[in-house]
Formats: structure tokens, C-alpha cells, sequence
């Protein structure tokens, strides 16, 4: 198991994370239960603000809210100096909500509606990063007719090729999002952004992917970057001020990924600061503020998501499946990218794993797996099973199918806890059910 | 384009559902939109009704709650003379709701939990079918404390493998449901049941896939079905009076699929009516009460999801993508299962197609795109985009990832048109957000 030092085995063999006992917050909450670390998020955060700060100067890490968006996760952030990338309305709202100072946000999305384009410019948000050209023309527009300047950054493609799933590869040539460097859209873009009034543009930002490993891809991506800001130097006479290098640092999920401490995830940010900076001096460029996005790493290994076993099934010579009270709903990970998760009998650390489970969810879908080929103890209808590093993409990617209610979320520090996000309610699920005239 | 008869084009060009202008729904309503028609629904249900009536007598056509559940559809499907099955708590409580009669309701499920089982038994629900050795017990202690007796069923796998998508396949040997008839199991959940007081064990239910063209399939199950009953009948002295033969008849999607009229789809049940009459004869057996379960036909055609074009961009020799206001929070099945849609303009349906596009989301993620490959007129922003088939599966696993709203869903009938599930808010969204005090 993941053995970071959050997590840990208390005297009695039960699973502790953030000073709780596992087996006692599934009693306290109910189950499923999203469980966040508190202290690991700090962590993670200090230590990204310093090495930044230290290794490069003047910048902000940006957590990346679609990783894990609530109120108390912006509270949260906003303690630990981050900013916060906001993808939606939804999420400028949350943050908003949690009081997160507009002037730290920056809003993404390769198809912002109007109305998030006008709900950012009245709130006065810190930057927009535009993806498409009549997005710059159409927020000149809404700019214009309230007076103001939004800070913009682009979101370009400079075609670096991170390894990882292929479902998460984003700055290839065939995106959805952004300006290619190759075809000559980003120079079109950077011209018209440049001549479009209401709008003031400070860089460009990418980002190359998720779950990358290899910080030489980060390296590559800063240097196509800087070549380009020297390009638009020397071609324009324009120098940008700003660089949002996004993120997609890889993250923990089973022994097949490399496992790195706290420290470990600083050197990516080292190593982009410390290539930025070279090159920056290298190329005689103005030293830009530098924006960095790491969301899943901050999140992702600080929460685990604990489950009761119920029916266990087990077909002689074919496969045992433990089923769980969760499933896809709560978890979509498995089902949508074949992601991989470590899984643990969270009350019993100490027995010696002993044959293979697949762990199934309650939904009435054979798909409906979160994680095979587990190798555990003897699993018994009751035992509490913890599944680890689901802190990024789950609570968030959540649903209401089968009508399961999306599961709380809790926040642990020292062995006290507290709801992050309260149980969803059956009321809370028919809600918007409408009386239809028509029936 | 699918012709099926409720979806027209007008006068105007325009796309017509249910007598209704979908360029006028996306006005008023605005998008994304789910839209369901009435007489679609009405029309398949009182032909599945009849056929089954005609055919084979005493039985219930089951409308599978999973494919789309909210109090409005329950509604519709009582007046349609429907019996309704629930595989969660959550979708029993919104049947009750809306007023569905119990009686009339099944519970399914691989994992059910102990407060839904005690739910279901509270309400007086029409059938459980348990899934599990130690659910026939813990079902049975349920019902004994509270002086009741349960009908049920158990789900059994009787081996028979549709061709179809292997995620949708359920009767294989390897599944997370139900009793195998192969390794004995059946036969010893059926001896369990019958010596466990607090239950009724009145038949076997197997289910064998979804998205299934082949009528044989349903047939071959027919037959290992009624084989099983006579075996029961012979070595236990026991006949079961009811039987629940499932669902999966494949429906319209893309030219890809079958397309099949109302009439067609009725032919399905045609195919399992004669069938089990004809075992039933043969093998001199009791006619068991025959519940079928053709969810996802009886919604699928009859749901459209209405976007509005946004970014287009094109990426000379690789691609065109179109991205909509919508993406996998409404719609995940491309990229959970690849699944294929039809995608049409609908606000120029007379325009020559000439291009091929990507349909991309705006989620903040390359995986983000719901079609693949539509051969569309030039797609402009502002224009309407109608996704074909989306009736099933779209709004009842939709998400709120990226924190986006869930879109509405309305019904439509004779060019009128009202909400079946209203419009989610931001408010909604943060409903459950909590002030933790750990922060």
C-alpha cells in the first residue's frame, strides 16, 4: 500500500488518515465517504508557494478547481496562498461563494458561454485565457460595453506530447482546446488579441496534458513557450509580462506509478521554474509572472474514499467480486479511463492479502467495476474497504445515476473531522422534479 | 437522419419533435435541453402492453427506472399502464413520489443495502429479486421483525451471451449478478429461499444484456429459462407462478444500428411471449406472470438533447471540432462506452451536409467530445445542435463535473411543451457545501 505519511496503521490495525481512525469515520458518517487530509493539502501547498517562490520569484500556483470543487476546499486554498483555476460558472460561483478574492482566479474552457464570460468580467476576475478567436472578439465586446480591461491570457498549443492515457493528452495538434504554434493560429490570435479594445493581453498559457511523470516534457513545453515569447518579441515589438504553464503532474494511484513524498512533487515545480528562468535569461526575455496549475496533485492523494463490503460473489475459477455501497456513481474513474486504484480492508491492515477481488459497485451495470484484480484478505460482507488517491476527479466527476445520492465529504486534522460537503438527501435528488402539465 | 415519425422537419427547415420547434424550445427553455416526446412514449408502451397482452397473457411490461427516473416519468408510465422497476433506494423514493403504486414496483440490485431493503419492504413493494445467498437471509430477518412476507424473485445467469457491447453484457458466467445456473448456485439460492421464512419465492428473473438486435438471444434465454423451471419443478416439488425475463432490445442510434418503427420494437416482446408460451406447453409447466423490462427502448428514441454551437475550429487536414454548450456532464456515454449518436443542425435540417465534425463538450478535458465524425452542413456558432437518442442513459447519469449545471429536461406533446425536471441552479450546485470547521 501507499504508505505516504498521512496514512498510516493505527495499534489496532485499522487504517488512519489525518490522526482518524477509518473504521470510526465510516461509523460517525455512514458510507460512502469522500475523506480528505487536511494537513496533506497543506503540505503540498506550503511547499509548491516555497519552491516556487525560492527556485523562481514572482508567481502563483493556481489550484485547479475541477480536480475538487467546493466551498471549503476554496476556504482551504485561499489559506494556503493558491490561486485557483475556475473551468465554469459553477466553479467561479463556488469560489466566489467561499469568498476566494476574484483578482486569484483565472477562468479556462475551450467554450466559455457568454454569460460565464460576462459573470467573470463583472466580478472582476484576475485573468480569462481565451481559446478561441471570436472568444476575444466577443469578450472585447462584453468588456467595452461595462467600461472595463480584462486581463487575458491564450491558451496555446505548443504540441509538446506528454506520455500518459491518450484521453488526457491535450496539446497535441488535434485539440479541442487552443491556438496551434505549428499553423500559425497562435500568431493570428496573439495579433487579433492585440488589436481587440477591452481586452489586455499579458501571455499565454498551456498546459500538455495529466498524470505526466516525465518532468522533461515540462522542460520541453518551457522552452517551445519561451521561443515563442521571443517570436512575438522580436516579430510584434510586444512583450508579455505573464506565463500560465498549466499543470498535469502525475500522481500516486498503485505501484505501477512512481511514488513520490511532498518534497518529491516540489521538483516538478523546481524544475519549471529553474528551466524558465534559463531560458528566460538565455533569450533576454522580461521575466514573466509565472502561473502554475498542479490541481490533482494537490488533492488527489489526500483523499480516500471509504466503502462497506456487502455481497460478496465468488465464481469458482473465474473471479471473486467484493461489491461495495459505492460504485460508479460516486467513482467513474474505473469505467471511463480504466483508471487504477490501491484498495485496502481499512479495519483489518495487518491481515496478509490472499486472494484477488474485484471491487463492483451497486449499480445495476456490469461495467460498473472501480477497481480489479485487488489482492486482499479474505473480504467479508461489513468490512470497510478504503480506496486511496480518489481525492482528485471523483467527488467532482460524481452522479445521481441509479439515483445513489452523491456521497458526503469530510475533512480530517489531528482525528477531528468535519463535513467539507453534507449527505445529499433523496429531496435533495427529486428536487427539481417537476409537476409536467402535460401528464 | 433518423425518420422515425415524432421527429419531423418543418415547414421552416427546422427540426419538429412532438409537434414542437426545436429551435423555438431551445429559446424558450434555453440549452442544453433534454426533450422527450409524449406520444413516442405513449405509443411504445401501449403497443409493448398490447403485444404482450395478445401474445401471452397475464404479465407486466416494467419500464427500467435506470434509463431515465424522475416523478414525471413515473406519472406517464402509471397512465400507460406500466409497472416500473428500482434498483436503489433513491429510485424507489422518486417513484413513490410521484405516486407510482407499490405493488406495481421491483427492486433490482447487486448490492442492496440493508435501508434499502427495509424500505422497500416498508412500502410494501410489488417483487425484490435478491441477488445474493446472504440477502435471501438478511431479507428474510427484515421481513419476519416486521411481520411481513416478501415476494421475490432471484436473479439468476443463464449463460447466454448477447452480441453486444461487453460492457452491457450481464449473463455471462463472469458478472457481478446474479446465480449461475452452471455452478449450482441457482439451485442452492432456490433451496435457500424456500426454507427462508419472511420471503415468497415466486420465480427466477435474468436479464441478458442491453442494446441487443438479436431475437434469438432472448429466445435461447427463454428456453435455458423455462429448462430451469421444469428442473425445479421435478427435483424440488416446487413451480414458480411468475417470471421476469429482463430487457436489452437494442435501440436506434446511428445508421449503424437496426432502426425499428414502434411496431418493429414490439416484435421483441412478440418473440419472448410466443416463446415462453410455447416452452411453457411443452415442457407442461404452470404459465408463470411474465414481467419484461424494455427500459431503455421505451425512452431512448424519444429523448433529444438540444445544444447550442459555440467554438468552432477547424485544424486544416486533422479535424473539425464544434463545441457545445453541453458535453459528458450531460451526456458520458461516448466517453464511457464509445458510444455513436446522430447529430443533426437543427435549425437548417434542409442544408446539404459537407464536413465532418467532432461534437466536443466544454468540459475542461480532451476526452470531452459526445460524436465523433457527423457529416454536417458548415456549423456556425449560435446554431442548434440536436443529438438524436438520447433519452435513455443521458440525463440519468449526467454530473455536475466542472461544477456545470445539469440541464432541464421538458416533455413535449402537440407542439406544447413543459418541464419534467426543472432547470439546476448554481444554488443548487452548492446546496451542500459545507462551513467546515476545520478551515
Amino acid at each position: 500500500m501507499n504508505t505516504r505519511e498521512t496514512l498510516k496503521i493505527g495499534a489496532n490495525g485499522h487504517l488512519m488518515i489525518g490522526g482518524a481512525d477509518c473504521t470510526e469515520l465510516a461509523a460517525k458518517y455512514g458510507t460512502p465517504l469522500y475523506v480528505y487530509d487536511k494537513k496533506y493539502i497543506e503540505d503540498i501547498s506550503a511547499i509548491y508557494v516555497k519552491t516556487l517562490k525560492e527556485v523562481y520569484g514572482e508567481g502563483r500556483i493556481l489550484y485547479a478547481s475541477k480536480a475538487f470543487s467546493c466551498k471549503g476546499i476554496y476556504k482551504l486554498a485561499e489559506k494556503c496562498d493558491l490561486g485557483a483555476d475556475v473551468v465554469s460558472g459553477g466553479e467561479l460561483y463556488t469560489a466566489l461563494s467561499a469568498q476566494f478574492p476574484a483578482d486569484r482566479l483565472v477562468l479556462h474552457g475551450n467554450n466559455k458561454l457568454d454569460r460565464e464570460l460576462t459573470y467573470a468580467v463583472e466580478s472582476d476576475i484576475g485573468f480569462i485565457v481565451c481559446d478561441a478567436f471570436d472568444e476575444i472578439v466577443r469578450l472585447g465586446e462584453i468588456c467595452k460595453s461595462r467600461n472595463k480591461v480584462q486581463n487575458i491570457l491564450l491558451r496555446v498549443n505548443p504540441g509538446v506530447e506528454a506520455h500518459t492515457h491518450h484521453f488526457v493528452q491535450t496539446a497535441t495538434p488535434d485539440s479541442k482546446f487552443g491556438f496551434s504554434f505549428m499553423n500559425g493560429d497562435a500568431m493570428k490570435a496573439i495579433r487579433l488579441a492585440l488589436q481587440t479594445e477591452g481586452v489586455n493581453l499579458r501571455g499565454l498559457h498551456c498546459h500538455i496534458g495529466s498524470q505526466i511523470f516525465e518532468k522533461e516534457s515540462f522542460s520541453l513545453a518551457v522552452r517551445k513557450m519561451t521561443d515563442f515569447y521571443l517570436r512575438v518579441k522580436t516579430e510584434l515589438g510586444y512583450e508579455f509580462d505573464t506565463i500560465n504553464l498549466g499543470g498535469g503532474f502525475g500522481i500516486y494511484y498503485t505501484d505501477e506509478d512512481r511514488k513520490l513524498s511532498v518534497e518529491g512533487y516540489a521538483e516538478y515545480i523546481r524544475a519549471v521554474g529553474e528551466t524558465l528562468k534559463s531560458c528566460v535569461k538565455e533569450k533576454n526575455l522580461k521575466k514573466p509572472f509565472l502561473f502554475l496549475e498542479p490541481g490533482r496533485s494537490i488533492v488527489g492523494e489526500a483523499g480516500i474514499t471509504l466503502y462497506t463490503a456487502g455481497s460478496v460473489k465468488k465464481i469458482e475459477g473465474i473471479k471473486n467480486y467484493v461489491a461495495i455501497d459505492g460504485g460508479m456513481f460516486d467513482n467513474p474513474r474505473h469505467a471511463l479511463y480504466g483508471s487504477k486504484y490501491t484498495v485496502v480492508v481499512a479495519n483489518r491492515m495487518n491481515d496478509k492479502p490472499c486472494e484477488k477481488y474485484s471491487v463492483a459497485g451497486k449499480c445495476c451495470e456490469s461495467g460498473d467495476i472501480i477497481a480489479e484484480d485487488c489482492f486482499l484478505p479474505e473480504v467479508h460482507r461489513g468490512d470497510i474497504l478504503a480506496v486511496l488517491s480518489t481525492g482528485a476527479y471523483n467527488y467532482s466527476m460524481a452522479s445521481n445515476y441509479n439515483r445513489n445520492p452523491v456521497p458526503p465529504a469530510i475533512l480530517v486534522e489531528n482525528g477531528k473531522s468535519d463535513y467539507l460537503v453534507k449527505p445529499q438527501s433523496y429531496e435533495d435528488i427529486v428536487r427539481n422534479d417537476a409537476d409536467c402539465k402535460l401528464i
